[in-house]
Formats: structure tokens, sequence, C-alpha cells
């Protein structure tokens, strides 16, 4: 069977609504608020946006499917010839309110160019503010069943793509204990039918719910003061430095007047910087730290 | 009598000193904490920090000069063959605690290329939380008159450079109520002899203080609540975007390798997002929104 875009919008916009329900359920009280945007050139959006629940405090689960002619900015980033393109996807930020609880990211998105050149990409990463060894493992281990399905080394590749993607350059950390992140897998890439490489998005698509579930479940009863909230707004302080710093993404978004509150609907809440701010030897918050670097074997550790 | 780099980089430095004296009589409480780092590929810098005092809470008054090989993103980014360069200069951000005294910023830079080229740079702007127009007035009409000293549309000239610079494409405002920039000012550019232009530059140097004064005696005993501060918080968060999105200064040291704690101390203590904010009608907050924008003629107004 070919999958063809339309194909691949609606499963898309399903997801949204899958993991949007998921959200509502795993939160308890708050609800998401809807906005649809249209884009001028072609196409648009539904932006969905959570906030002040009793477990999420700031987030959103994004879909969108744009089409029309290349912007110059896509064609010239991508080096591509005056064209037609299609993109569509699903993109979200989950902020928790305790510090306990991790903040998620996850995006699949499929990109066409006049019809013919075609890929797929996307990620998930986890950015606790304190990091559990335990959970981390969990979640990289979900990760990698979920990759094992659709190739023998596919986690091991994708995971070590986080790394390099995840990673704060101006301050040598990565910005979570990282994830997967995949983009340009198409036929060629990847030496498989199109049909496989979806296949594996839609599984991508599907594990965040019980992935972050797992996680907001192990945490969400844990105890935190003051000492915590600030750290939090630390680490906060990072994740916006790398989304708009370095998230490829956000600065396409920007860079082709994407609707901005779509797009920065990724920043939290509130975030905070200290200068030269080091956390205290043998503090939890050194415990993390150390854990923001690339190449950790999350699968290989004792917890 | 020729103005070399040894002289600029020893007034730059005694500016700083100035001004950290200046701006530690104007808190009354905080005393500046400094840092001296050194660049790998040649020259370093004074990195002064002043937190947590009763006026201001958080803001860095930077010296740097710096030289050696023109990293490969410089001379790709300017244009130029590869050379050696020098670059020294002054650069602040004070953040104050209360909302009603505004944020400023400064920077005063000197470049030389292969002991030939050269060109000075530098502006001023100031990013009220809340506009009063009779203190925005007062700030133009300051550096109105350090540009008639220079030259006679240098003003008008500047001003608009400030307008068109300090601009959030993305949020279609700019940061605040604007000031004035320059750059790549030289003897052809400028029409006019090199110790006129530095003259010019000193000026603008010394004007710091007085105009911050101005501002701060005008705004700092005014009453403020936490709807004042909330508002605070989030153009404060447009002042994030502005600097990590935007300002060619970040990005310049973030991909030249910088120190990254002195380029980032222009980051305020707390910042905060909120999805689609906007203020109420015929509030203070709508009152200032209107003035962010470009072209406004503060010497023309009537406050």
């Amino acid at each position: 069977m070919k999958t063809t875009k339309n194909d691949i919008q609606q499963w898309f916009q399903a997801l949204q609504d899958d993991i949007c329900s998921g959200l509502e359920k795993l939160d308890g009280k708050a609800q998401f608020e809807e906005d649809l945007w249209q884009r001028e050139g072609g196409g648009g959006g539904r932006t969905r946006i959570i906030q002040n629940g009793v477990l999420l405090e700031k987030g959103g689960v994004n879909f969108s499917a744009v089409y029309g002619e290349t912007p110059a900015a896509v064609q010239q980033a991508m080096n591509l010839p005056p064209s037609n393109f299609f993109a569509s996807g699903v993109s979200i930020v989950i902020h928790p309110i305790s510090p306990m609880v991790p903040i998620i990211h996850m995006n699949v998105r499929y990109f066409e160019i006049d019809d013919n050149l075609w890929w797929f990409g996307g990620g998930i990463d986890l950015t606790p503010h304190y990091v559990m060894p335990e959970l981390a493992q969990a979640f990289h281990r979900g990760l990698k069943s979920v990759c094992n399905e659709y190739q023998l080394n596919a986690y091991s590749r994708f995971k070590e793509w986080a790394d390099d993607y995840f990673y704060i350059k101006h301050r040598q950390e990565t910005r979570g204990i990282g994830g997967i992140f995949f983009d340009n897998l198409n036929e060629t890439s990847e030496k498989t039918a199109k049909n496989n490489i979806w296949e594996f998005v839609q599984a991508v698509g599907n594990a965040f719910v019980p992935l972050y579930q797992e996680q907001c479940e192990a945490t969400r009863n844990l105890p935190y003061g003051d000492k915590e909230k600030n750290w939090q707004a630390l680490r906060r302080g990072r994740y916006v430095e790398f989304n708009l710093v370095l998230d490829r993404g956000t600065k396409f978004g920007l860079d082709t007047n994407g609707r901005t509150e779509s797009i920065l609907m990724s920043l939290p809440a509130t975030a905070a910087w200290q200068y030269k701010y080091t956390p205290q030897a043998d503090s939890a918050e050194a415990f993390t730290q150390q854990y923001l670097r690339k190449g950790i074997d999350w699968l290989g550790i004792t917890p």
C-alpha cells in the first residue's frame, strides 16, 4: 500500500487527539485550549496548549500541515531549487509543575518536495531537573524497544544522534538525558520501504504517552521545596537557551514567519539565570549535572 | 594625534571602572564582583557582575580586548580574508529590581584588521517595562545632544539604526524605546577623521551613567505590586528572546567560543512566558505596548 501525504497528515492529526486526551487524563484537571491558524502561503495548524494543571504547568501539542512554494530561507538551508513543499507533523513540549517530574519533548514530521523527494524526521528526549538513573534507564529501554521493531541498530544510531543534537555547546552540557533523534529518513538512507519508515514514525508517536506516564507516576508525588524549585528555574533557563539559540525547528519556524505563539509554546512559564551558578559538591544538583553529557550508556549503567 | 589601539583599550578599561563606581553609587549597597579571563587565541577580559542590590537585581559591565588570528566564523560573517584582528570594547546590561525602573544596555567597541582596516561600533538603548513618555523623551534628548556634538544628522541616523536593530521581528515589536546604534564607523563611511569618531564613541560611553541615573531617580521610588512584577517578568522574556535569537553580539560571542558566563550576563535573574498574553484594554501595560514600535519621534511627542 502506498503511504500518501494525505494518510500521513490524517494520522498525525489523530495522534494529536490521542496525546492530548492522554495528557489530560494524566493531569486530571487541566484541559487543552485550541487555536486554529492558517498559513498565508498554504495550509495551517492546530495549536493546543495546556496550562495551570495539577501536574502540568505549561505545554503544547501542535499539529500542522503546510504546503506551497518552498520558502526562500528553506531553499537556501536545504540547498533546494525553487519547488513546492509539503510538511506535516506533531510537536510537543511539556513543562510540569514539580521539579521532580521531567520536561519532555517529542516531534514527528514528514517533508515532501515536488511530490517526489520525501523524508521523515523526529525524536523524543527527556529533560529531568533531577536525573534518576533508574528512570532514565526505563525511558531509554522504552525507546530501544520501539527502535528494535524497526531496525537492529536503530536505537544506537538514533540515541547518538540525540546526544549530538540536544547538546548545548556553549554550556558544554546536554539538555537532559537525551533519547532518540532522526532526520532525512527515506528509502535511500534507510534501505527499506517507505511503509517501514512510516510505521516506525507511528510507533514513536504512539510511545509518547506511555513513556511520559511512566515518568510522571514515578515522580509526581515526590516532595520538594524552594531549593528544588530554584534549581528547576535554572534548568529551565538552559532549556530556553537550547530552544532559542540552537533548536533547528524553532529557527526554521521563526525564519519562515511561522506562528510565533505556536513555535514558542516550548518556553517554560518561568525561568532563571544566575551568574556562574555551580551546585554544591555532593548535592542532588551536582549528581544531576554529572549526567548532562554525551555518550552515557543508559542501558548499561547500574542504577 | 594618532589614536592607537592601545589608547583605545586603555580608555575602555577606565570607562569600565568609572561606570562600575557610578552604578555602585547609584545602587547604594551592591558591589561588583570581578572575574578576569583569558582567551586562548590571544587577549582576554574583565567581567564585572552586580547582583542583589537595592536598585539593581542583576547586571554586568564587561571589558574585553582580544586579538589573534581572525576566527573562521568571523571571517565568513564579515567576508574577510585570513587575517589578524584586534577587538576591544565595553558592554553593559543592567536589570533593575523594580518593574518601574527600565533595563538599560550599552556597548562601545573598536575593531581592527591587520593594523590597517578599522571601525567603531556601539549603541545605547532603554527598555522600560512601563513606558513613561516624558522619561523616554529625556533619554532621547540626552542621546541627541551627544550626537549633535559629533555630526548634525547623527542622532536621526543612529536612532533609526537602533529602531531597526532592536526589533523583535517574530513579535513585531521593538524591545523598548530604542536609543542609538551604529556600526562600521570609519573615515570612509563617516567622512571625518578617526579622532572625531573616537571622541564621539567616548562621549557615548561617558553619557551612560548620567542618563541611567536620571531614569532611576525618576522611577525608583514609584510603588508597584504583583501585577507589575508579572508584567516585568513577561517583558524580560522578550528581552531573552531578543538576546538569544537576534543579538549579533551574543551570536558572535557564542559562535567564537567566547566566555559563556560573560556573554550571557545580559540575561535577567528571572523571566516568564505566557501563551498569547495580551494586556487588558486601557491598562498601563497596553499603554506601554503601543509604544513598542519603530519610527516614534520621541523628541516631537507631547508627553
